[in-house]
């Protein structure tokens, strides 16, 4: 029941996300007329939009849920609880489908078009000609927007029904205090409050007016609702919660106070803040990280593949640093409801993330638009540069997603132990190491399946426009309408197709594991899992953020060092280019895909826990 | 003592294996005038000569230090024992210099070599002309032959080690058996044995006559080296061990049947025989990952480097299966114990893993000495056939040394915690956690590090080659002879300098995690950098293995579809050569440099245990 609410409210979302998107680009364009600024404010606009309409939809459903359910499940509230978390798990479900199946979509499309238009035929970036640039354009909202949005709800309605579980069964249950109960639901609405404040900040107190006040004012946003947020939750938990409580702490009650709780939310909210610039300093050409990756490229293609290998591996260190001390403080403070809370912080400026991460794939397809309806050149290079604060701003969305999946699965992983009676999971038994050699394992094994994916299903793309561009008559001159339904169709066929191996790789995994080997091996699993994927995530993510901006450096050549290096059809630009299609599946596909994988093995795992607990360990026990 | 003991059997056999192959490489390419056969012949002959040198001289000294070292400790076996694991400590130290600063030195030579050589002067490999020629070639032995010797000694002591540690403390040091305590000599002695006798079968029984041979013949070697050493090990076992016994088992003593070690030293020589076999499946140009990464570069350098980034992540699912299942199964038989043994287990056949490894690098070599020579173009290509199954073997080899790195690492890790006084590592802990994500996080940052040094080192050479090129007269006209001696000497001092941050991140993390964050978070991070790293490890050596392949497969030009792709010189060869450019330091440098990372972190952390247990955890606790 409350798995079909949550699968209904994200696909609802996802739906009305893109929706908003595609008047979104029009609008974007249209503005791009008057001018950088208006362009720029549309674009945010509506994102914010978009994001305040998730995370708003989300939070009402939740909220109209526990009301309803409770008339049920009256005094139960342990009851109540255990049953509202089928909520995330509906979510996260619907994430799977968004997330994989809409990152091989868009880069299937993206590749597809690409592969045969730029390079084959010659034809500029989104120009109508191209059978595939529909479902390219599509593909941004797809991937970037929908995919985007239900990975970031699925984290949303996890870790509240995860902190909510777990305040039923602790003293905040005991004593029936209800404000107490609902404080993940109210930090959330605080930060929608202090997200919309925000956003003002951007479109209407601080107007943008040059292509170089894009990418500060989009920064200025992450640090001003941080600092606001913060303010807001040191306000909410002293008026919600009771100075002294106990939560519960695999099998004991653990002693908290109001103040603890709080530390959780911040620490989770400016670990975001931390990842969220790291991640802007190894993605944006403003740093020398990129730059150098663009100097690479005078040698040519293989030092930029390695030097932007290299970026990803080391954009890591801070991130995982700054996740690790989350985990460690609100995991000392307040057990699995302090991950949870932490994970909740991290999330409260979801409205804002959303906003500046849906900004990237709406100034890009701005741009297409702009491009497809002949407009002048004027206006796409505004869109331009537009896209590429847009770059960094998607990076900087992907880092918060991972983060904040990394928590959330913690926190899952922290209640499947719980309920499956475990208190202690000893890495120096052969179980729980096996468990976690073989764990680590899985992100790459995922990664194997969902690169490969989008090479069959670019290949069938590629396929398709060489086939019209072969078989209609006067396309190339333009005379001719290119069927572009077709690729659209494609693109959507082969993402539901090809996402089968990577999702049964996800959902079979922790049932094998647990009904052969057990709980012990299990948690080894998970914990592997997650401590490997991680990484793999976020370098990914990043290599792929850098080598875009590596390019879009050399092509925009604002600079003495980037004119040297270009310009459009020069050698490094063409090594460039080399690297940003290798970045495209790895940053759009196969990385933010690992959240998934994190995620629904550590959900699946504990709603399976009472099985595993009972009947688990049929080879190994 | 024990240390210095260590560190210069490292030294000296390192510094012997560089004169065997040097060696070799002249008599093979004096042999290949002959056929290929003899050629063949020569170089595996003395790659087998020096795999019996490095096992026999690291077995015989270890035998000497204990009967020396008794003298002094009597029957205190305790302290004999503990007081011999320097000798594993003094093995892995050198071994940072051999593989991390050999794997910088050989590439870059090779690259430097490259860049400027084949790509700007348009002059072929290995050309006298080439100022780098020589410290290429030079580079090939330190990096792939003493890098890989003192890696694999490194492995061997340590584990050695570790298991007789933990036997002096079970009942073999309780009942003074000499005999049983000394059966990881025992193991590794067999082995000897049994090696020498495979390596009758490549070399007299079953000789090679044609290039299709070679790879065949190699495979076999494994095959049969691990079918005898199987029947060995069973004699050994019940030759030299008690039908029944204890053994240590975290603070306590765990009954123990030999028939259980036996299947120890099974596990782990069948496990290094799976990791064998699928390394050759996804490196060897006869099978279809290879070529349809060779295929991939059809569309361009992107498609091929995805293709081959995705045919590294896969190729980690088997090994690492295998290697959990040998955890599993040593570990729940015989605790740490169990696990140095099925470490030693992959390690008894090291000789013939030495052998077929070193046969790479003096097959490559012999073809640089032809070349440089002005030989004929038939014996070039003889040389060639035989590199590339060249390639597949250092990919075999490199598996081995990761695996058995993992296993030595774990067994390690359980007698670092031992002697820490703990009992109990529990993933549901703030602090592993925290450790295990900030240590999955290791590998990573390490990886950028040895990357980087690879590129910083590389640039240099290319600024010493170019410069001579523009300063010698005659140099292109080959009337004048390059200053060799300076791009030597360029590798030698750029290798040992750049090895200082990765090498000062291995030293200094656990130290740092220990003294302020105490043991906990130290077998956490030890934990997380083992999972992760394994993973990496595997996956960039073979990537890197099938990209140099598979622009061997393109030039080798033997099959119709190979044709289809090539020639030298083609769109697809030039998209391969991108790939295995980017693989080098994958392959050669920072994959390899990992098996340090997690051997030493962990044997580091066993000498400091019991200062980390008394003043340990300044910050946390």
């Amino acid at each position: 029941m409350a798995f079909l609410l949550g699968a209904v409210t994200s696909v609802v979302s996802g739906f009305l996300g893109m929706r908003i998107a595609t008047f979104a680009n029009a609008r974007t364009t249209l503005e791009a007329r008057r001018g950088i600024g208006a362009a720029f404010a549309t674009a945010f606009r509506s994102g914010a939009v978009m994001g305040f309409l998730l995370s708003s939809l989300g939070l009402l459903v939740l909220y109209v849920a526990i009301k309803l359910f409770g008339l049920y499940y009256h005094d139960d509230w342990e009851g109540l609880y255990e049953s509202i978390t089928g909520y995330g798990l509906g979510g996260s479900s619907m994430a799977l489908f968004g997330r994989v199946g809409g990152g091989i979509y868009t880069k299937a499309a993206d590749v597809g078009a690409d592969l045969v238009g730029k390079v084959e035929r010659n034809i500029p970036e989104d120009d109508p000609r191209n059978p595939a640039v529909i479902a390219d354009n599509v593909g941004d909202n797809v991937g970037d927007i929908a995919g985007m949005g239900s990975d970031l709800f699925g984290s949303y309605a996890e870790s509240t029904c995860a902190a909510l579980f777990v305040a039923s069964i602790s003293s905040f249950g005991a004593d029936h205090d209800f404000a107490a109960v609902c404080y993940p639901l109210l930090i959330s609405s605080a930060g929608l409050v202090v997200c919309l404040v925000t956003t003002l900040f951007a479109t209407d107190f601080f107007k943008v007016k040059t292509v170089r006040g894009v990418a500060p004012a989009l920064k200025l946003q992450l640090i001003i609702s941080t600092a606001l947020m913060t303010v807001a939750a040191l306000v909410v938990t002293f008026a919600a919660l009771p100075a002294k409580f106990t939560m519960f702490d695999f099998g004991e009650q653990k002693q908290v106070k109001n103040w603890h709780v709080f530390f959780c939310v911040a620490i989770g909210l400016w670990a975001g803040l931390a990842i969220g610039f790291t991640t802007e300093y190894f993605t944006s050409n403003a740093y020398s990280p990129v730059r150098d990756v663009a100097d690479s490229c005078r040698t040519g293609a293989a030092t930029n593949v390695i030097f932007g290998l290299a970026l990803g591996y080391k954009s890591v260190i801070v991130p995982l640093l700054a996740i690790a001390l989350s985990i460690y403080v609100s995991f000392t403070l307040a057990s699995i409801y302090g991950i949870a809370i932490a994970a909740l912080g991290m999330l409260s400026t979801v409205a804002t993330g959303l906003a500046i991460d849906a900004y990237g794939p709406i100034s890009d397809n701005a741009g297409g638009i702009a491009e497809m309806a002949g407009m002048s050149r004027r206006i796409r290079q505004r869109t331009d540069a537009l896209d590429a604060a847009g770059n960094t701003t998607a990076a900087i969305g992907k880092g918060f997603a991972i983060g904040s999946a990394a928590l959330v699965s913690l926190a899952l992983f922290g209640a499947f132990v719980s309920r499956a009676g475990v208190t202690v999971i000893n890495v120096l038994s052969p179980k729980v190491f096996a468990g976690m050699l073989a764990g680590g394992m899985l992100p790459y094994w995922f990664s194997a399946m969902t690169m490969k994916s989008v090479g069959s299903a670019a290949l069938k793309m590629v396929e398709e426009v060489r086939r019209q561009f072969s078989t209609i008559p006067g396309l190339m001159e333009g005379r001719a309408t290119p069927d572009y339904a077709s690729c659209v169709r494609i693109s959507t066929d082969a993402s539901l197709r090809e996402m089968m191996p990577p999702g049964a790789l996800v959902l079979l995994a922790p049932l094998v594991v647990g009904t052969f080997f057990g709980v012990h091996t299990l948690a080894g699993l998970l914990a592997g899992a997650l401590v490997s994927g991680v990484q793999v995530a976020i370098s990914a993510s990043n290599s792929g953020g850098a080598w875009d901006n590596a390019k879009k450096y050399i092509e925009a050549g604002a600079s003495e060092h980037a004119k040297s290096l270009g310009p459009k059809g020069s050698e490094a630009h063409m090594a460039a280019v080399i690297g940003d299609t290798i970045g495209d599946p790895l940053k759009d596909t196969s990385g933010p895909s690992l959240n998934i994988l994190i995620k629904l093995m550590a959900v699946e795992s504990l709603v399976f826990a009472p099985f595993f607990a009972a009947h688990g360990g049929l080879i190994v026990n």
